[in-house]
């Protein structure tokens, strides 16, 4: 079941830079893992902003919840959901 | 070079039932043969509405506005373009 | 799986009494269908508008778009899904 | 007397970490409450966000302001509240 | 109980000019006689706008809507109701 | 001559609580005086939030702005003023 | 008294060209005798806008009211009325 | 002088074929002449929607405005305008 | 060439007492050097906003924003400007 | 390949003097240099803003997310990116 997952992350400016750098590669270690599992098939960078659209495909709203709210920079984005379903026009529907 | 794309589809209510199947099923085919070619690699359906959130993958800005504007809905759509980067965590990057 | 659906219902001034009529009652012999199977298990009007509040239980978002897309009145409202998690203080959780 | 209400938590990313803990405990605590004597019959999370939305059934506007403005993580909160009527269509009304 | 109601008059254009005038009419009477019941107890015109800010004071949410979707210009308004409480400022509370 | 004002609060979380309290008393007393002289007539809580809905009756643009201007709150809020006029239904009118 | 009003003038397309000509010939004609008045000292065109920013001077809320809506081009503008205070740099003041 | 201009153009679907065939080619030729003349140095097509960004340059506003209330298509566009200076890190300055 | 500016004064809570007198006086004489050489010809207070709608009368976009950028306040305001143009039914023009 | 980018800048009031200075001054230089080299073709001073409307050419969408994240003030601005086409009555195209 897949969501469309729009990212925005606002660090705060004066955040120490260690804590930063921590936080941003735990960000990325744990979004590769995602992705290696197939929940986070897709990632990409929205030009000329700290932003970024991903598909997620998990089982559940709740599954999509726990992911989500476990990301390391969680507390520094604000994130929207979209869910999506197969268009009828998709020429791998069906 | 990949792009987000929202259409969001507002056909009028008084529009001619047949004109109206013609463009529809126009539309349909010329998704068909996009997504075929791999110009057009996503189409989702936005849960609840008459609107779907694509991916593109063209050489240029003025290849994918032929596109668009080439669409049969296109005189019915609004539309919202995004272009997108690789994610520096994107695992199939580098 | 619960969604949070929000409907505004716009029907023409203008449309035919008797066709209005029609559509009215189909929807409500539609909701009360679901509501009856348990796939829609609240609705609310929202004081002063042609709204409502619904939950919507259901198995997947394709399940969802199709039970959306096929109300009567789909063609006249304007609707916004928003998928729900489980809440860690509700006390019916887990 | 039914109530449609989102909350929107901001806690400050500096705050006492302790402090913090206390309040969402507290929170936590104050919302059971209320949901085991009726007051608070829904509470779901918002998928990716740090947001609820909830249904209160109280006797007046006083007693939901007095409930609300009460919330231990009120003055870190956003909240909307949209008053809600019985829909014609609900299968328990009337 | 107090609600904080605006109401916007959009009549179409071209709407019928006996129409226009007779439903004019009778929203002014129904109007009035929710006056003098107390239950609209007050009525203020937006200065430069075809709108209304109204208080109610009615005993439920669902008789607010009661009254207000049997407004003669109910098709051709849009309305928005914020639900008020006593202030902890006012001189003529408790 | 009428207006009605809406005024949201946003005192800072980390205001010192005696400063805080002194201006919350002050504003308490300076509103309560406006409101025994009949400069302001209503004020009303909107429920949920940390506002309010106020009807003024001033002489003045220039009056209104001294009295909003003077409040002990006025650098922590955010204040919206609309000039109202004689409603044509208004059964007090004329 | 002094009001900041900007008028959006928004014409049907398809308005009859002699009822077109006549409407606006009438605002033209009704303005300027407002303006030879002294009650609607300033009016100038947004540049690219079908748009007007404007000042009145007028002696109460009421006056002002009655005099936006004697606008012949009233039922095709939307209108926003923002009241103005002397400022405490002016020079013309005090 | 530098000004930005937006313009999205909002053609009524219903409109005659052969009228709308006239007046996008009186734009086309308009827009050229401007282009020619210098006025209109710049007119870039947003991608997938029927909307331009421009620059125009200019003697005054009035200058503008004359140009762009000339526009054939005016009646059928919301045009944006942005007055632009020179920035201070252009190479082309000073 | 007239502009429209409106600006909303942003002064930090915490600002120094004695810096935020010095500036306030220094705008306060910057502001009147201007009106007094004609290039800023109305200065009116938005009524319970600490805010102004001013008129700037000026040779050239550069030069305006030479005067707005000199602005003591300047890094304390959000700023719009407006441009405009002599409107056909004023009764001063030619 | 054409992009409209428009920046704002917001750089914290209480950043040390000489730390925005110096990111000023490599803002700039770095401005300058891609100016020179064609990618940056154009840069305006949006009037009384501490914005830019700029254009780019780039050869990707890549590279304008490279050189957008590399200016030196990237972390206080926020950045809006518009794909452009060949419009089809520029002079120049074609």
């Amino acid at each position: 079941m897949l969501f469309h997952v729009r990212m925005d992350v606002h660090i705060p400016l004066d955040l120490d830079a260690d804590v930063r750098a921590d936080v941003v590669a735990r960000e990325r270690a744990y979004s590769q893992e995602l992705q290696r599992s197939g929940k986070w098939p897709h990632i990409w960078r929205i030009v000329g902003e700290y932003s970024n659209v991903s598909i997620f495909d998990v089982a559940s709203n709740d599954e999509l919840h726990d992911l989500l709210s476990g990301l390391p920079l969680f507390p520094y984005m604000d994130i929207a959901v979209t869910p999506l379903a197969t268009h009828p026009s998709d020429i791998r529907a069906g």
